[in-house]
């Protein structure tokens, strides 16, 4: 299904081809304690080797047979991006069990080089020799070719004062977004693989502060521009494989997160000319986001995602990320010199923070929504949609965080010391469960001026998975139960998650040391 | 290890290697019945084609996907000679467990087809979907590329009058030869795939009544004489893969049919210049044979293979076996001018024609060994050998075919009626195990004229494989124990077998009808 409303829908395409990315190859090789001493592996045996660090890359294993070997060999293995993916427990998750990095192989000529052809995301691989042959093998090399888009040529130095707990968690932010990239910036390289647009806005905002490729920030602009749906709605993501197209989920937010990743484009490089190419189709989102608003402004949030939680009203978010997205909207107006367009923009902007202001209850300095629900999510995008003055956005999130307006009580009055070291919510607030929605919170306090609380966030959330041995940042992370998982079972979950790599954006942006 | 004693055994290999053959490729598709109809083929569904027949070759599936798919297609493949290698029960064999047929892929792109790179040998196929895709695939596709080295349209036919059941037996071991006939005649193409010399010497004699390939013949000659043991004795196989090498083993009656295989290749084709060339390499087989006879012509046989029978007695047929192919070097040193070695030869027959006649009691009309073992092994190639006259040698096996002397009593008088029909052994004699060791049975009766009881053989043994289903002729076949192995596990067995071919030879050489 490719095709869709815009003149030069296929230019797009062709020029997101043209982007495509070189590669960089770094090899690398198992910690050598892991690497099995034992020079007859056999039937049953097995051993699991540790790379030491995450990587995305193909894998050569070499062995020796010691035998005359007249019989296939036949090599199983596992890959983990965390060692919970080991958990030999059934797999009951929703998503598709062949996600699990798993080959078996049936070598005819044991003596070659194992090459496994697929591209896998892992830190460890466990390696099994199943078959009963008559000949014992031992382990000559194992050898991973890396991959990324990324230049780590071109990252940026952190200030020299920065301290090393910083470094690591940046360091940990730096390496997900790297692995991430890819021939597009994918959401997670073990599942998935795919290039979401609300990944990929957080992912182009980290990429400005590390690697700075822009281009590949452009080429994946233009494979959403080249692929929208028929009424111009773009799309939530893009499979690259098995053929170019688009997912037909349709997130609204996604969509406007488009006008957010040009702008932010524009304000890195400013080549106006990109904007006035792509401007109708970031001008169609805004349109299709308030097509069907309610006479005082409110839209239905049915279409966004917001955040993987279950009991979320999205009212206030949704509406919030509309009247930001807009803005960023309007400002593009700007650029491409769209005079009708801005007017447009004005208005609906006009509607929209009309409707979300009826959604504030200034006694309580919180968003509610229609249904009375109070949640983080609704604050942070209440507060991002800058609808309130700067004093009041300020109120609104020290009201969220727990203990530190006293209206409700004392500092870690409940919850554990690790939620409320996390930037967990004040009891009766619906808290994030991702990293992608936390982002959004640790933005919303930087902006309103909260950075001691917006640090804390990065050191003690983001910092939490960097103690707890992460290599990259996680899709999912609830500091109060390690196994939380959208899709009953979390060793499907990815391990290295584009959305999660911001704590590098922050870090780097705002200075934190 | 690659080198020996002869002078030009690298040159032996480089001819070998030039003798590559050129390979026929046939399409196959399953049968239409077997494909499934069922479009949404997901999570635990399986189905299993049929392709009708045996073959050797190269799978390619291709299916499309019914939904859109966003994650890897996992797809199991296993294949069968035969339906009892789908037996659930745990592998018990004592070979690797890698032999047995399987693949495992992961196709990233789901529309692509999935080209098994391995060659396996099968007529059945079960594709199981394993993975919880959120997608559906129905099949679109499944072929086959046979590959042979045999030229069907060389293949002589059958005399017009020939009756259907011996040209279903007939056609059953031309399949059984040309699946075997790869780079070199292989045993069995599912496992081992090695080249014997035991085995190439039956295959050789239905190769020259079948597809004529004598280039074949020759390369594998080639083969053996380029890789010999470091005393100049023939390896009892050649590995192809994963490097040319011989196998270890040594058998010495193997490596004493490298001379009756040269002398059968000089019989069909007449090149005396390659007897002159592999002379010194079918001399020093018959040097080695007869290197420690005691002072009564006897000699060890521990290092005879004879049959599958593990309480066998092997003194008689091995040194039957060795007076069989003396007698047939000794043809070839006229071939080769080498009075000597005529001399040599003509010596060590005598001795040991003394140690097999020692061996042979004339009121039971039958061989015995020093132990007192009687056995159909020891009566076969005690004939074979040529030591008794033509009259006696009817004489004994009339004897080995129950009730047909009488001396015994009736016919059937113990045993099964399918046993009798088989060409059982009367009760009290060790029977043979192997297609193998029944065609020197059935040769010998042929050769001491009892060609009803020969083609019984053929029509009630062989013919019961093909009445039983077989598409090929089976590497072991007892009729009253269809799982016998002599690895522990009958799902192992080799169900298209090299050394099962010559119900072939026998039809052709003898014109059974």
């Amino acid at each position: 299904m490719i095709g869709g409303l815009y003149e030069g829908s296929e230019r797009f395409l062709d020029k997101a081809k043209a982007l495509y990315p070189e590669f960089y190859e770094t090899e690398y090789l198992p910690e050598p304690a892991t690497l099995p001493t034992d020079n007859a592996l056999c039937s049953g045996k097995c051993f699991t080797l540790d790379f030491g660090t995450h990587i995305v890359g193909y894998l050569t294993l070499t062995v020796e047979p010691s035998g005359t070997p007249g019989s296939p060999l036949e090599v199983v293995f596992e890959f983990a991006e965390d060692l919970c993916e080991y958990d030999p427990r059934p797999y009951t998750g929703g998503l598709a069990s062949s996600w699990l990095q798993r080959a078996t192989v049936y070598m005819d000529d044991p003596y070659a080089p194992i090459v496994l052809p697929r591209r896998y995301a892992f830190r460890y691989v466990r390696i099994t020799f199943p078959a009963n042959t008559e000949y014992t093998v031992r382990v000559t090399s194992c050898v991973v070719r890396g991959v990324t888009s990324a230049d780590e040529r071109k990252l940026l130095p952190l200030p020299a004062d920065t301290g090393d707990f910083m470094r690591r968690i940046d360091e940990t932010g730096c390496r997900t977004l790297k692995n991430c990239m890819q021939s597009v910036f994918e959401d997670g390289p073990k599942r998935d693989r795919r290039l979401w647009l609300g990944d990929l806005y957080l992912q182009a905002k980290a990429n400005y502060y590390t690697y700075g490729n822009t281009a590949l920030v452009r080429r994946c602009l233009y494979l959403f521009a080249g692929i929208p749906h028929p009424d111009g709605c773009l799309s939530s993501a893009i499979f690259q494989e098995p053929i170019l197209r688009n997912q037909s989920w349709i997130l609204h937010d996604y969509a406007l997160f488009f006008a957010g990743t040009l702008r932010d484009l524009y304000e890195y490089e400013g080549d106006a000319e990109l904007v006035r190419e792509l401007w109708p189709v970031a001008l169609r989102q805004a349109e299709i986001a308030t097509a069907n608003l309610s006479d005082n402004g409110l839209m239905d949030p049915a279409y966004y995602f917001v955040d993987w939680c279950a009991p979320l009203d999205k009212a206030v978010a949704a509406q919030g990320i509309a009247v930001a997205m807009l803005k960023d909207t309007l400002f593009l107006a700007g650029i491409a010199g769209d005079n009708a367009g801005a007017a447009f923009l004005r208005k609906q902007i006009r509607r929209l923070e009309q409707g979300l202001l009826s959604m504030y209850d200034p006694d309580l300095h919180l968003f509610r929504t229609p249904g009375g629900q109070l949640s983080i999510q609704s604050q942070m995008w209440g507060v991002l949609a800058g609808v309130l003055t700067p004093y009041e956005s300020r109120r609104v999130l020290e009201t969220v965080l727990k203990g530190d307006t006293g209206a409700d009580g004392a500092a870690g009055e409940s919850g554990t010391a690790a939620d409320a070291a996390a930037g967990a919510a004040r009891p009766g607030l619906i808290d994030t469960v991702t990293p992608y929605a936390k982002h959004y919170l640790t933005e919303a306090l930087f902006q309103a001026g909260l950075r001691d609380e917006a640090t804390r966030i990065v050191r003690d959330y983001w910092g939490a998975m960097v103690l707890a041995g992460a290599d990259c940042f996680h899709e999912v992370f609830v500091p109060s139960d390690p196994t939380a998982s959208p899709y009953g079972d979390h060793r499907v979950n990815s391990f290295c998650h584009a959305w999660s790599c911001t704590a590098s954006y922050f870090i780097r942006r705002y200075g934190l040391k």
